[in-house]
């Protein structure tokens, strides 16, 4: 079963709230508390683990502990996926940082830039890469998802190249929209999106 | 009239791919041009654009520079918005790239961090400011959209203090969901998601 893609983000938000909640030392939650925390209903929530077979709650709720490892079966792979940032700059120091020892299924393997000071150096806890060894690096580690944070005006070049190495998945977060394959999976996210997004209700509230 | 959340998300990104366009000395694009170049269907191009009262299409399309003003009529603020940046790490500095010269109506004037080697330097292009000047430095230079680009852990106590200091707008980009008072607008992003969203595909796509 291939869950529609807005479920499968709702439950990657439900873990990582959840992994907060052990943080607390919240062994225990409520449908509705975890919709609160996450600003849907708790309609939704019931429904979407409905949807993945997960109907144990108890008195006290949803144990956290084995909510977290019942998404973990379905959202992620059975092997690790190797994971490689393209453009290590801010954004990508900044996306790098967000993996450390955090998701043992996803694994960030190589970076690659085109700077001479980068390349051939430990970046934010990964190798950086000249990117003309793409191809190799690409096939040798084994890499199946590539995150662009590359210059916008790059990104399409390199994500031809990154398709032509063999890449199933791209995270794209760069302004330029991407075209693929349809054997590529393509994500994208545009930050100026979300801020003006915030602007535009700021001024529409007159506050 | 309030538009809806994703109509503004969609707008923004129509101004995205048009001010391309003119990059690209493309004067004029046909809805179905713009709808798949947003992987979007041509009829939701054309129902939002009715929307905001935009009909005049020309036998050789829209008119990019016309209709990437008629946007901004509808989405920018007619007084400039002060933006702050709450954490000046990578994200932060990744952040402020994207305000330098792009965005008018937003303007980013400050920002804010803890660590004694960033306060009072001008990083990115924007001054930092100690975290405890917050209050002074959001009322003085009338900021009100803060982008909170902090660590997680400090997430609830920045954005209850920029609630407080009397931002309206708060775009959260850690990994911790926030809870805002219903007169301050919130939006949440959390690059994990997305990239996990492109790990599932991959995995359900077996390849």
């Amino acid at each position: 079963m291939k869950l529609p893609g807005k479920t499968v983000e709702r439950l990657s938000e439900y873990r990582r709230t959840l992994l907060g909640c052990l943080e607390e030392k919240k062994n225990f939650i409520f449908s509705h508390e975890l919709a609160a925390r996450l600003h849907i209903t708790a309609v939704q929530v019931r429904r979407d683990l409905m949807l993945i077979g997960y109907s144990s709650v108890l008195r006290k709720g949803y144990d956290v502990r084995e909510l977290i490892e019942t998404i973990g079966t379905i959202i992620d792979s059975e092997v690790t996926l190797n994971v490689t940032i393209i453009g290590i700059g801010n954004l990508g120091r900044a996306v790098a940082g967000y993996f450390r020892g955090k998701r043992s299924k996803l694994c960030l393997v190589a970076s690659f830039d085109t700077d001479p000071h980068k390349v051939n150096k430990v970046i934010s806890g990964v190798r950086c890469y000249p990117a003309p060894e793409m191809e190799n690096i690409i096939r040798e580690l084994d890499i199946r998802i590539a995150i662009i944070t590359a210059p916008a005006d790059s990104a399409r070049e390199i994500a031809a190249e990154a398709v032509r190495c063999g890449i199933k998945g791209i995270m794209n977060f760069t302004t330029i929209s991407l075209v693929v394959p349809s054997w590529v999976y393509l994500e994208e996210y545009d930050m100026i999106t979300s801020i003006e997004k915030v602007a535009y209700f700021v001024k529409e509230n007159k506050i």
